[in-house]
């Protein structure tokens, strides 16, 4: 089991139980993981949870991570024990092997509709990184936000998932739980628009209050306060461990 | 129907009869586009195929490709005529559509392992674009390829789907079919062994005699050919039409 520390390079694989559940490999504020973290507890799939410094990589990791990236998903229950990588495959599997509140549609045509929304939200994530990373503008980020208001619309619902928040939702909230982290890179050159971004507005306070969103989440100062010090140089993996 | 010409801006939309059938939006060199093309065949299903020339887009591509980019497979029978864009999201929605012939396995684990296989070939496919563009050095793609010759081993079946083709075999092998433009950049420095490859090379001669693979298949000359003339900036979009 984890204390939730992150595990750096010359920590001793962890000692799990013999009990067969699946263990996932993450780091406590990538919002990659957290995607795999939302669907394990949205569909109550018991799992253990161990956190790697992705800074200083623990030796082993490449045994479960042939890429060294998390989220990795190590089935060990499995014949050979085999470790899936990659969110969107880690998620969908998930989905398949576990029926209980199914977040993709059955029917094929909306599954792909549903997975080509997710895959053009990589216009925000590539935006939201060269904001951090590059000093970017914000524009090109609010203009791919665009397409997912004008989605919400087209729906609907409150949800990209209905009734209730499904695959599109979990998979890109983890960007908008860390608004505030855009807030405070950019500083007055922060524009988000709760106009034009009206139904966005409302679906975020609806996540706010899901009791899966709420089971792995950071408080916008603690986003921050984790950016702060990965920027630095010396990020505090620990923060909420 | 299309003649197999690419059109260009300034085209008119073609006219295609009102038989339902979707409409694969293409380009006759393309590797993404021939992805859909090959699953398209090996699954029987009806379709017409429109080549786009990519150097000067037709005005009206935007109302069946968003992002202005093929594949695009518009489903002209569906309500409200949505367009499929991604290759491997349209190739996943016609194994799951069409269940004849299935590419992908049935079990969730095996279908995210072989997501996985295809997801890791893009560290061919950017080796690939580095060659063409950069002129940099072949080792990191055959270090790349040194993944699939050794899950060729692991799997101890002549293809990657088993006894037949399946989803890994198809989505990667468009650019087995391109190795000759990488020997006509690389002259010399083409540095393919066919020792350190010799379950690819098998599997290489065995898709060659694949109906699917045949059924949408350009030769050595004729991928060198379009290379060739696309580096000049006259690419022949309309060498096989």
């Amino acid at each position: 089991m984890s204390s939730g520390k992150h595990l750096a390079k010359g920590s001793p694989r962890p000692a799990l139980p013999d009990d067969g559940v699946p263990r996932l490999y993450s780091m406590r504020f990538c919002p990659y993981a957290q995607r795999a973290h939302l669907v394990l507890n949205a569909k109550k799939v018991p799992h253990h949870s161990v956190y790697i410094n992705l800074t200083e990589k623990p030796e082993w990791l490449v045994e479960v991570s042939p890429l060294l990236k998390v989220p990795a998903l190590h089935l060990v229950a499995e014949k050979e024990q085999p470790s899936l990588i990659e969110s969107l495959i880690i998620s969908e599997y998930l989905d398949e092997k576990y029926p209980q509140s199914p977040l993709l549609p059955k029917d094929p045509l909306k599954r792909a509709q549903d997975k080509i929304l997710v895959e053009r939200f990589s216009g925000v994530t590539g935006s939201y990184m060269k904001i951090l990373l590059h000093d970017a503008s914000p524009d090109e980020l609010w203009a791919a936000l665009d397409i997912f208001e004008e989605e919400l619309g087209k729906r609907g619902t409150p949800y990209f998932g209905g009734d209730k928040p499904g695959f599109v939702d979990y998979m890109i909230w983890p960007w908008f739980e860390r608004l505030a982290v855009l807030k405070y890179v950019l500083g007055e050159r922060y524009s988000f628009d709760s106009q034009r971004f009206a139904k966005l507005s409302a679906w975020i306070e609806l996540l706010l209050k899901d009791d899966v969103v709420k089971s792995f989440f950071a408080t916008p100062e603690q986003h921050v306060e984790f950016w702060r010090t990965r920027k630095a140089g010396n990020a505090s993996y620990d923060l909420l461990a």
